[in-house]
């Protein structure tokens, strides 16, 4: 059995992936990027693999749905952990560019990748899997168009710090809206329609000019967020 | 790199798994309850990862969503396979109880499992991970009172042929509708509500009392399927 477990858990509503990743040895576990309203489900989940919550994880301040991270820490009493310079008033902690999470066997290295905000990181398991939160979804990326995102900057994010990865590295996103679970580094390098054939400036004029609607619950779920989901 | 590649699809209007599951090396694929409005998508992965489609196997005869295997033959050649004793008029071929099917160093068993219909089996792959179909389901299990359900006959398939299956062994359901994505026989045998603390005559009365309305789908999805999604 190996030692590290991995589960992908879905929210239907906001389309959005969190993750549970445990040492089993230890039994403790963290949580990456939570939702409020699946606290009662990860809650359970925890119970039943017998797993002490330690740490949440936040890719980064997310605007279409609210975290679970606060709830989640009055419960159990983890660490809540956020990029750093991330606008939230409420971390116990923040991980800069390159800083290590170690959880028993387990080590999160996270990634600065900016772009779709100003404040956002993806996190390499076991240099194996990224969690690639809203900066690179499965053939698609994160829109750029508020909270300080920045088309060109997360061009240079997706192209010089997650392609740069091994071909290999399994790519789990914060969202999927096709149902697909799991990718590759490789993959998307040859597939990712928003990045093949563009350069940085075309990159960029295409991101600002998708002209989307703002996410539902934005002005809602920004300010919450902040405060970890505390509304 | 594993020779093995598994990858796990989801059709969000039924909650429906797919199940993508190939040789790399080989370069051939099979398709597990593939649903007809992700066609498109599945055809696309395969075209991607540079895949072959061999076959499409059915779980069962779905009740909730129209199957892709026909159209997926129609496109790539494949063979539909079903199981033994399933009332389809399409198939290429039938799995009996614990037939095989190899795929290169990919091995499926199959492991005859109604009780959700009459004929329903489920998938063992390389002896690690099952793929359960709507006989068992992460903390839950198929319904059975339709298209020869029984729910004796469920208990026993689920009792008798997936608990006793290694406690490692991964689950894979066809659907899940709360975010879960795997589980495995040990967290099923302990934390089953559906199964939990009930013997086989209360399991059949606790069945046979969930007054569930018929699937949405239902009155034009069996008798598609029964064509391998042809309508």
């Amino acid at each position: 059995m190996k030692i590290m477990l991995f589960r992908q858990l879905f929210d239907e509503e906001s389309s959005t992936y969190t993750y549970l990743i445990a040492d089993r040895s230890l039994k403790q576990a963290l949580l990456v990027d939570p939702v409020l309203e699946q606290v009662e489900r990860d809650r359970k989940l925890l119970y039943e693999l017998q797993l002490t919550l330690k740490y949440c994880l936040e890719t980064h301040i997310h605007a279409d749905h609210i975290t679970g991270t606060g709830k989640l820490r009055g419960i159990t009493g983890c660490l809540v952990i956020v990029p750093e310079n991330a606008p939230v008033n409420c971390a116990d902690g923040f991980l800069r560019d390159r800083e290590v999470l170690k959880l028993g066997d387990v080590i999160i290295e996270a990634i600065a990748t900016p772009g779709h905000t100003d404040s956002h990181s993806a996190y390499l398991v076991n240099n194996k899997a990224v969690l690639t939160g809203d900066a690179l979804f499965i053939r698609g990326c994160g829109r750029t168009d508020f909270q300080g995102g920045n088309a060109g900057v997360l061009y240079d994010s997706v192209t010089q710090r997650l392609f740069t990865l091994p071909d290999e590295t399994l790519v789990y996103p914060a969202h999927d809206y096709n149902g697909h679970s799991v990718s590759t580094i490789r993959e998307e390098k040859q597939y990712n329609p928003r990045f093949l054939g563009r350069d940085r400036p075309q990159f960029i004029t295409f991101m600002n000019n998708l002209n989307l609607p703002d996410p539902k619950k934005m002005i809602k779920a920004v300010p919450a967020n902040q405060k970890c989901g505390n509304i």
